[in-house]
């Protein structure tokens, strides 16, 4: 059986869209299949009852600062977008929707690229989501309804509680095994897990 | 003229004890020298009006699980203090008063493995700090009215605002010339800095 990684994104997570283009070389090498979760952080947040703070101006100028190391050093077009945060849903409902395509991941691809590297927040809306089927050659309209219907939306649910009640609180994060990695930068360690993993 | 790191650091943050030890090997690659910095979060925290959060349990169980990850990875003897948080401005303190003995590093050293190795939170009444630096050699007695003169209060309260005006807002951090690195998982990166100022 080929291993397996899950990994949970959210299009607002800046940190998603970074995860998702590093995770593929350590997949690669694992021969591993990455599966996508949708994790709607804004239910996520509100289960916890987490606000976010006020977070004092040098530790938000200093994360920027982080976020441009970080694409520098992977060569990432990454561009924090004007419109930050959006309303997420629909991306995530839309990924769901395509899963049923067969066209998840290449779906992942396009919303993120559009919004951290194009600076385009159209896709926080059903409607913005078109381009990207379009151009992944579904029927447009038949995975237009199928993300707005109540049972996408009853399966983004269930997916994002599935993760809470495993252990998963933010994003990104990945889950090999019964290991639980949260961050961007925590990629090494998924190395090493998916290595263990094969000596046994 | 050398390289520099200032490492800004305080005894109560795990991630500080762990930034300890991981920039040894980097300072020694590059020929830097690493320059402490106490940095009073309490102090901090105050004046970022910041309250430690009800954190989600979830978040709180990974993040252990993560310090045990960086433990083993780096084979630190690294073990979870029964008593935390404990007050550490005695201990931020004797580590300036130890500046005037020329011994602060070797007192961080011995602070940070007393608390994070130990499970010997002594080290947050200034009595506590007796052990160590009577095994550094210097005048006990001498040294403990240092620390506790309004002199190196005002001093801390010095380098603590000095660390807060230009940028640095969390422990452990590192500066290396206008670069601030946050956290114990940007050593890379601070590598690749060193690395870069060597090419000037």
């Amino acid at each position: 059986m080929s291993k397996t990684i899950e990994f949970y994104w959210d299009l607002g997570s800046t940190n998603s869209y970074f995860a998702l283009h590093l995770i593929k070389p350590i997949a690669a090498r694992h021969g591993a299949r990455v599966v996508p979760r949708p994790f709607n952080l804004g239910h996520v947040f509100r289960t916890h009852a987490y606000v976010l703070m006020d977070e004092p101006k040098a530790k938000i100028a200093n994360r920027i600062t982080d976020l441009h190391r970080w694409a520098k050093r992977h060569q990432l077009p990454f561009k924090m977008p004007t419109r930050f945060p959006i309303k997420t849903s629909p991306a995530l409902r839309g990924a769901l929707a395509m899963r049923r395509f067969g066209k998840e991941w290449e779906f992942l691809e396009r919303i993120f690229a559009a919004y951290w590297e194009r600076d385009d927040a159209s896709v926080a809306e059903f409607e913005g989501l078109r381009p990207a089927a379009e151009a992944l050659g579904v029927d447009v309209d038949r995975f237009l309804a199928l993300a707005e219907s109540e049972e996408i939306r009853q399966e983004l649910i269930a997916e994002t509680d599935g993760g809470l009640a495993r252990g998963v609180f933010g994003a990104p994060s990945f889950v090999v095994g019964n290991e639980i990695f949260w961050g961007k930068d925590r990629m090494d360690f998924i190395d090493e897990e998916l290595a263990r993993q094969g000596q046994r």
